[in-house]
This record gives structure tokens, C-alpha cells and sequence, in this order.
């Protein structure tokens, strides 16, 4: 039997059933990955695996790099570019068997399973003929960026936009549709980095975006609401933010007017300054969200860029990150309260990079649930680092324990590859593993199996696709 | 077979022996829980299922509630009181499928099934039934207040009071007894609450419960010692404190009286002061429970009245308070070393509410063990948010990992409602699955099944009738 | 059959398989223990199991010692000296049935299996007969201290070392070797504790062994590069630290030298000077470490001798310590980065006592890896209050889904005890019971049985030789 059979990851006669029966065929609404419009709209032809798999100019999957480096590979195969792209398969391909129990292993023999058809076992042995045979289909119409996208039933596709750019590829994608839907998301990060030295730069293609210049906190607030309306005429109903911490520090308007002010004429703000600017910012862009309608992510606890060397080296993202261990609650209360006094909390999920923040996001999330939508604050699933068989476990049991796994809107794969979406078929298996446990051993009832799958279709795919309303 | 059926829980043979032989027999002593004595006294007969399980006046079921508005469920249903009893009930019903993997969900049928002798699962088309029949049973004595209680073979059960308390309603009790025995629990929460706008009030009542002026901190502390005195003499033998953190801040008994004195002529603590004073106020109470020979318990780690709008709407303690996440370590040490240097250390029982406490609670509570009682001090059950499966595995785990189970007091309701016992039973059941698991894969010696289940009848009962002494 | 048969804690055929084909027949490589080396040297006999097992001087074995006080026990019959060798055995063994779930209880039973061959199960009805068995058998040659080590296919040992010893007995064991390797392991706890009262004497000390005065903390600094050059001449390859927390202040090395010469002339040094004195000593030991081509560990996370009046009376190691729950991610980020951006970066093993900080650890510490060697920087085993199973699964889990568990190190003792090796078997038992329910369950292909039969035996013994190159 193949490793990865019909009934992977699938331990009970219930599990399978519910699997087979209902999760299998619901579509995908992937409402949040780091895929690049323009490749999408250029319908990407991959060079071969090693571009679609490991390196792809600057960028690559740190997760794989990760796991290299740690298994002794030199940083002259990844980032390094000094190798062929056999030559750095070769190391991938080495270091495959030294992953086992890590999710690379099963996202890896997934992936040549569901993409390429392959059943094989990527490690030394395989690794010429999986090689060539990857790289012999991806040469073909039928392994292009969109195809690659159709195959998986996906419906929905959110991408990761920052609010100057022109959205010039997702207006090309809805010229040309393919069948897939693609929606822009906001995420301002670059715009709340006051500390970072390009960030006088960043403004200024702020303001050729909104068409004003921004002189003042209030121009840029202004600039960010024209491009908040662009981008919701654009299709877009979702923000995100990446933080290291929730931020509510108190502050007067005034305060920030100056310390946007001393950072435009080119002083750097001082760590309270900062503290109270991202709060501002962050409260602002939340009213914005809630006026818009839209539903908003905070992405919360990472430590990143801690290997000065390597970040000098090869940049960000390239897998020198890290789990955070701050304290969120303080914050993150605060923040909320504020919302839910002025009546402007949108549509919320949460997701936490630490576990012990599980519990503590999850009753953060069910505070200032309202009564209004069902599910409207939440806990989201888990990410990054937590994207794995026991992150995804946890996240629900917290998500059962402490409230209503009912109400989840699921899954998404975060990813900026275009062959990651059998991580909603990983975490689909894992969802129905865990209700087949339970009404196996009599914790939920076997007489509500049909509404237990109407459950599973339900964080599957309905739940997001009512929430969201794309 | 009905889903809560005899074996509900137990997953091994050993598991079933373990609790039909030994478990389900013991009566319960549920130490703690906020039970109203005059609901007691007065023999309380229910209107409906509604005012029992869902709204009651001014309070009701905040974990229901919670979960309800997680669901959509508008806020006139619950605290509005804007809908009859049954319009309520109906969203109730509604919601509980959905609260499916939540203890919800195993509360509600176990309530229905032990209180009610239903075993249909709630739903909307069942509800009505439900209704009906629930309000019917609640009308006749069998099912008043008292006879609620007694149907669980309780043979204890402490409320929780404040010093200012008169205790009538417990002197009521014991005039009439009614076969299980009603002790005060000593919670002076409200007396350390210098930070609140209506403290002052707060100590006029506790002047006039007293019967002496308070003008100083040494007259808190005496007026303190004289109720403490008198719930003794009404068979009080365990205090609690509902905390955020422990305290240990460093002072002079000059500054607390000052601290003391500028509260009392109108002036707000500073957050110091209020630390200084909390250090104190716990530490002379942990003594004053020393020297009265009673057992102490900690609850920590909530971070409470945590939505404004709803707080000024409907009040504390309404579903919108949440897991906190500060450390506790130095603070709690700190505040046990002292105790145990100056040789006033009571029995004291930690609870905590984050999970991530779990590890630093146990090594906390054994390292003032001094070999006077088994036992003596230890870490409680999994408490409010953690009052669920996966949360009494953990705290089992901690307990047994890094200690002794086999002396731990057991569990507890910690509530309001009438017919939470069935949480003993819930508990019980969990407990003696942890065991028959260890007997059945050989990690406990199948030989020793005699001391085992001696250990389980110890948890269930036989430990706290010794180490409280009631 | 035995509660300690062949197939203990193994609940899979893979597992069965997987331990007693590879696990089982691998040697022990030590690599950190208590073990005194003058005991090895002298070739111990002991007196008695109560000498091996509870009391040994005025040290002992504070497990024991902490669960024998949370059941009861008094303070006599451990550090007290007031009774006789049987009179304490018998509360111990009186506390052992009460131990079931805690570690020590198959601890307990795993040595009394392996080192004396006694199967019977310690409680009050077999005490005399097991201690009058041990005696016996420790009374002869068979079970001195060496034949103790031999008996357990130990093929290394590292002790741990003060830089002021002059490694008299590990010289003594080199000039009589009896089969096992013992290495002396570098731990610079003392040099670094300029807070402690007795650091200046601690100081001559050192200056006596380095044979030069020290004056300054340039001083300091070369008398302990003689050393460690000493060490290292010596066998020495392994350094070790046992912490609170990371420290990685900012400091100038003039600030540095001031806060020394402060201390030299009898002044406390503040908290933040201690702070930056640490930070500033740490990074001087892991540079030297890293220019002599050692490992280094970190041992982070006790909060120690917490209950003031037990240190008074019976000092330090002695069952009154805690998990601490500092924040440890910036401070250890910083102090990693630090010595990477130098090319300082020794090879790292990182253990952590509070299991909240796992995923922490795990991914800071894969943050430094850099390809140069297979698990270069990497996450320890399960450490004092963590070495148990739940402890261990939960390190395998981290170490897993966050990274390679393939280039794990594996196991330790971390033991003063000369009969603790018995916890290599368990780790192996429990790791091999992790790959094998994973192989059972289809996460791990069946396929590849025999490259993870050479997986477990690389974790038990391979991986460790490879590193270390003792």
C-alpha cells in the first residue's frame, strides 16, 4: 500500500466517513497564503521542482531551508544559488528520510502524490527519477500556476497585498478568470513600521498610490482609506496583520501627530513612541475594517530576524525566525474593549504563533463575541510553526474546550507555493480524526452523525464561505 | 444505547471496575462552590428549567451564555430579558448542538440524565418535550432545592461568604437540617479590594457585621479576626481568595496603614500601593487561616470584567472574563517562603486557570511540604475554563508527574447551579479512565488493583473528609 | 509476569521491534551526570540501599525526599540523621505505592529490576526483604560503584566540574581504568555567582588551581582559560550552565571590570549589574568553548532554593526548588545571535525545566543552525522535573514537529546516582514506542523499518558519539 493511502492519517471507521462522505469534496476557500499575483496572472510555467519547490530567486520555502541547515546542509545550496538545480533537489532529497515526524515529510510525499502522481518515497535513491519526472510534467500546459491551483477544487484564493500596490495583477486575473476567484487581502504592516529605516521610502509610494502626499498622520490615515476603498472595489473583504504583540498603549491624537511628524523630517522613534504609534495605527485600521464590513486577522507572537548575520546575508523570510514567548493578554484586551465601546469591531480571528497563548487567545476571542454573527470573533487555526499534526490538534481541542469548534472557519495554507493546498486535505484528515475519536469512544453521540458531518462541511467550507462572503 | 449510558467515559475494563466498584460509590464533599444559602434555606422551587439552568434574576449560567452568544444568540435572550422563559430555552437548545466537544455538551445530557431521568439529546426538535417535562418535574417537590442536592449523596458542600455575612441563612440550615450538611467558606475578596469605588461602603458593612469602627488597618485586621472567629464558630474550616496573582510585593506596616488611611479619607491607591497593600492584606489572612487550624485555596490567574460595554450593562461575573497570562512564580514563592519562615503556614490548596501554570503550580505547592499532613499542600482541580476533559487530564498529569495524586483532595463544582454534582460524576469517571489506561497498558502493576482502587475512593472522598475536617 | 517485563511501556509490535532490535542493544553515552568522582575513583561499596537509594551524607536523593514529604514523612528521617538506615527505608518504601504516576515509581522499580534482579513490588509488606536483599548484594564486590556503571553497557560518563578542581580523581580513574571512560565536563556556575556571599573565597580557590591572581575580570577570564585549557587536556569536551534565564545585557567591558573590582573589595553588585557581570561571563565561556571545539549546554529555567527556612537548615539540592516561568525568547535570541555574528557559535544543546518553553527553545535553537553540522544547535532531553514520560514525549513532540528528531543527542541521567542508568532504557522504551505507534498508525511508512531501526539507534548512541567525539 502506498504511504499516502485513501485513508491517511485516518484511525477510525468514523474518521473515514466522515472524510470520504463529507470533507472530501468541499471546495477549498484558501482565505489567506502568500501566493504572488503575478505569477498567478502570468500563469507561471516552473523551470523545474527545485524553482517550484526550494528556491525561486530570492525567495524559497524556509521551511525546507530550516531543515536543511539543521541537517548540515550548506547555506550555498539555498540562498547561495552556487549549485544546479539537481545539485540542490540532491541535498533536499538527502535530507527527506531526517525529516520523519516533521510535517515536511508528509506535506513532501503529499505533495508528489497529489500533484505529480508520485508514490514514491523521496529520499537518495529516488531522487534522479522523481526529479525528471517532476520536472518532465511541470514542462507541460497542464502543470501552469492556474492548473496547478484547479486541481485541488479551490473555489477562493485571498493573496497578501500591501495597500500601494496597484493590484495591477489581480485586475489582469478577473480580465482573464480561470475559474478560480482571486481577492486581494490588506495587510499594512509596511505602513505601522515607523522604525523601520525605509519607511520615509515606503511613504512615498503611499502616496503615489493614493494620489495626495502625507504630511501629517491624518494624510496618512486619509491615504490609507482611499486605498481601503480601492482595494474593497477591488473584491478585497479581509485585512491582516503580522505582529509581534497586540498594542493598545494609551495615547492623545496629538502625540501621534508628532511622532509621525519627528519620523517624517528623519529622527527615529523611541520604543514608547513606537509602542504608541502601532496602537493608534492598529485601532484605526480595525474602525476602518469594521466600517468597510470586512473581516480582520491578527497574526500574533513570532520573533523574527534573530540571525543578524543571515539577515544581512539573505534578508527576511528565509527561515531565522522564531516562537515569541510576551505575554498577550493585557494587550489584547485592551485593544478589543476599545473596539466593542465604540461599536467598531469587525469580523475577528486570531491566531497565536506560541501554544500557551491558545487558551489565552481563545477566551481573549469569546470576550466580545456579541450575539451578532455566529462565530464572529475567533480563534484561528493553526499556523506556521504550529501548521502540524499536534499545533492543529491542540488549536482544537482549545477551540472545543473553550468554545465552539462548530462555528470554525477551518483552514488555510499560508503559503506562498502553489502546490500547498493538500494542507487543507491534511488538515480536513486530522478534523475528521479527531470527531471519529470522540464518537468512537462515545463522546459525541453516533446517532448525530449526520449532523456531526454537516459539522465537518461545515468547517470545511461553509462556515468560511458564510463568514467572509467573498 | 443512550449516549449517556452506564460505561460513558470509561474506556477500558479496568477503567469500568475501577469506577462502578469503587467511584460511583463514594458520597461527595464539594468543598467549594458559590451555592446561594438562602436558595438552600429557603428550599428553593423552581419556576422552569430555564430559571434553573439559564437566567436567574440577575444571574444565570455564564459559561451557557458565553457559548450562546458565540452563536449568534442576541443578548435580549439572555441578560435582556426581553423573552419568556421558553423563547429563551428554545436558543439554548438550539445552540447545543453546536456546543458539541464542549463540556457543554456532556453537561447538559449528563443534567438532563441524572436530574431529570432524560436521556433524548437536546436539540430544536426536542426541545419542546424537553421543556415541558423538565418543568413539570421541577413542580413538584421531589424537586426543590434541597431535594436537588440530596439526590447526588452529598454530604457536604461549602458555600462561599463574605466576612460581612450574617450567616443567617447557614444558622437557618442547621435549625432545619435536611440531611447535607451546609458550612460557610471564608472569601474576603471584597475586603481587600481597596482599588474599588465602592469599598468604603463595603467596609461600613463590615463595621457594622463587626460590631467596632474600622480607622486603621490594625482595626480591618481585628474586625477581620472577629468574623473570622464567628465563621469558625458556624463550622467554617476553609477560606479562598479569587486573585489575579499572588502578592509579595515588599512594605512596612506603617505604609500599609497609610495606604489604608489615604483610601479611607477618598483618596485612589496608586497600582503600588494597591500591590503593597494586597501583599500584606493575603498575608495576615493566610495566618489568621493558620492559626484557626482551616485550609486555604488560591484561585489565580483570571483577567476579569474584561468588555466595558457589557460590563456597565449587565455586571461581573456575565461570560465575559478570560484566561490571564502572567508569571506567577516569584510572586507565589515569595509569599509561601514568608509563611513558612515565621511556621503559619495553613493547608493550602492552588488552582490556576492557565494551563501553562500547571507545571509551575505543582513545583510551587512541593516545595513547602514539610511532612506534617499528606498532602498538606497541593494543587487543585482544573478549575472554570479548565473544568473540562482534556483540562482534569492535564492537571492529573501535572499531579501525578510531578507529584502525588494518590493525596489529592479531588474535585469540587465551584458553582452556582443546583445540579452541576454531576461534574463529580463527570470528573470520577475521567479520573478512573486515566487509571484504567496506566493498569492496561502495564504502566501501573495490575496486582496492586486493591491499592489502586483505594486510591481512587481516597480522590473521591476519603482525602478531603480528612484533610478538611469538616 | 513482571510489572517490569521485556516488553515494558512498549504498546505496538513496531515498538517491541524497534527497542529490543536496536535500542536495547546500544551502549550508554553519559555524556551529563552528578556522578562524584571520587566515589568512581574509590570505587564505592555502600552500606546499604539507604545510602545508594535516600541518604547519603548530607547529600541524597531529593525526589525522594520531596514525595516522602508531600506524603508525610517528617524531615527526621531525610536530612534529620535521627533514624537508623531500615527505620528510613521503611518510609520510603511506605511512600512508594503512593507514588504510582509519578516517575519514581517505575524508577523505582526499573532499578530494584536491573541492578539487584528483584521483581517483587517495594511497599510496607516487602520492605525488610527487599532491604535485606540489597544489603546483601551490596555488600559485595559485584556492586560496588564501578561494577554498578559496567552493568549497564555505559561506554562514557561526564561528570560535572568546577574549573577549580584539580581533576585528582579523574586522573586516578585514567591511571586505573575499569572500562568506562569518565570525563571531566566543565560547569562555571561558581565563577559566574558574584552575587553569592562566598564568591571571594570562591576565588582563591580558583586562583590557587590557575596558579595567578585575580585581580580584574581580564584576570578572572585567563585564570579560567587555564583551566579550561587544563580541562581540556583532560578530556574535557562539554561545557555546562545551569541558569535562571539567558542573559545578554548591553554592556561595555570597562562596565564590566568595575562591577569585578566592586565585588573584590567586598561591595553587593545590583541586580543589573549582576545582570550585565552574567551576560558578559557567558559570552566569554561560549567563545571559549567555541575556539576549544566543545559543546556547550544550557540548563534553563529552576527557580531555586525557595523556601528560605529548609536552605537555612539542610542547603541547597535539596528538593525545594521549582520550574521558574520567566520569558527566555529575547534575551536568548540575543545572546545566540551575539556569538554568531562573531563565528563563536559553539555546538549548543539547549534544555529548558518549564515544558511551556519548548517550542520556544526548539525553534530558537534552529535558528542558529547553519548548516555546518548535522543538529549543530539543537534541544535537550527532558530535564529533572520533565524527566518523566509525559516530559519525554513532549521534548520528542517539539523536537519533532518543530525540527529534526533525527539528529537528536538523545538521553542523559543528569544523575548523582550510580543505579540511575535504568533511564536510558526508559527514554529508549518510550522513543521507541513513539515510532512505533507512528509506524501502526501510517505517519511513518512501514516501509522504511530499517532506516528508523537505524534512526533509534543513531538517537540512543550514534548521534551522541558523533557529536561529542569523546
Amino acid at each position: 500500500m502506498s504511504f499516502i493511502h485513501p485513508d491517511f492519517m485516518l484511525q477510525t471507521e468514523t474518521a473515514k466517513k466522515l472524510y470520504h462522505e463529507h470533507a472530501e469534496k468541499m471546495p477549498i476557500i484558501d482565505y489567506h497564503c502568500h501566493l504572488v499575483p503575478q505569477q498567478i496572472a502570468e500563469n507561471i510555467q516552473f523551470r523545474d521542482i527545485t524553482q517550484l519547490w526550494l528556491v525561486d530567486g530570492h525567495y524559497g520555502d524556509h521551511y525546507k531551508w530550516r531543515a536543511m541547515r539543521a541537517n548540515g546542509v550548506s547555506e550555498d545550496y539555498l540562498t547561495g544559488g552556487k549549485y544546479t538545480a539537481w545539485e540542490t533537489f540532491q541535498r533536499w532529497a538527502e535530507t527527506v528520510p531526517y525529516t520523519m515526524r516533521n510535517p515536511l515529510y508528509h506535506w513532501t510525499h503529499l505533495e508528489l502524490s497529489r500533484v505529480f502522481g508520485i508514490d514514491k518515497l523521496l529520499c537518495p535513491a529516488t531522487a534522479r527519477e522523481i526529479f525528471d519526472e517532476c520536472n518532465a510534467k511541470l514542462a507541460t500546459p497542464e502543470f501552469r500556476g492556474q492548473e496547478l491551483i484547479k486541481k485541488f477544487n479551490v473555489e477562493v484564493v485571498c493573496t497578501t497585498d500591501d495597500p500601494a500596490d496597484d493590484l495591477r495583477w489581480h485586475k489582469m486575473i478577473k480580465e482573464h478568470p480561470f475559474g478560480v476567484k482571486v481577492i486581494p487581502a490588506w495587510r499594512p504592516d509596511r505602513a505601522m513600521a515607523i522604525e523601520s529605516p525605509t519607511y520615509r521610502d515606503y511613504l512615498h509610494q503611499l502616496e503615489d498610490a493614493a494620489g495626495m502626499s502625507i504630511d501629517s498622520y491624518a494624510d496618512l490615515c486619509e491615504a490609507l482609506q482611499k486605498r481601503h476603498d480601492f482595494f474593497a472595489a477591488n473584491g478585497c473583504k479581509l485585512s491582516d496583520h503580522g505582529l509581534e504583540n497586540f498594542y493598545s498603549a494609551k495615547y492623545k491624537d496629538i502625540e501621534i501627530e508628532l511622532i509621525f511628524k519627528k519620523v517624517l523630517i528623519g529622527f527615529a522613534p523611541t520604543p514608547e513612541e513606537v509602542d504608541k504609534f502601532r496602537s493608534a495605527f492598529l485601532h484605526d485600521q480595525a474602525v476602518m475594517d469594521a466600517e468597510a464590513g470586512w473581516a480582520q486577522q491578527y497574526h500574533i507572537g513570532a520573533i523574527r530576524n534573530n540571525n543578524t548575520k543571515m539577515f544581512a546575508e539573505v534578508g527576511a523570510d528565509t527561515g531565522f525566525d522564531a516562537i515569541h514567548d510576551l505575554d498577550i493578554a493585557t494587550a489584547g484586551h485592551r485593544f478589543f474593549d476599545r473596539l466593542t465601546q465604540e461599536g467598531k469591531l469587525a469580523k475577528t480571528i486570531l491566531y497565536c504563533l506560541n501554544p500557551k497563548d491558545n487558551p489565552v487567545m481563545m477566551t481573549m476571542a469569546y470576550t466580545f463575541n456579541d450575539g451578532t454573527y455566529p462565530g464572529k470573533m475567533q480563534f484561528g487555526s493553526g499556523w506556521w510553526f504550529l501548521d502540524q499534526e499536534v499545533g492543529m490538534r491542540r488549536q482544537m481541542d482549545s477551540l472545543s474546550n473553550l468554545g465552539l469548534i462548530s462555528r470554525f472557519v477551518g483552514m488555510l495554507t499560508d503559503s506562498r507555493s502553489f502546490v500547498s493546498y493538500p494542507r487543507h486535505e491534511y488538515f480536513r484528515r486530522i478534523l475528521c480524526d479527531v470527531f471519529g475519536k470522540d464518537v468512537e469512544r462515545g463522546k459525541l453521540p453516533v446517532s448525530e452523525m449526520d449532523f456531526i458531518g454537516q459539522m465537518i462541511e461545515d468547517i470545511c467550507y461553509n462556515n468560511a464561505k458564510n463568514y467572509f462572503q467573498f
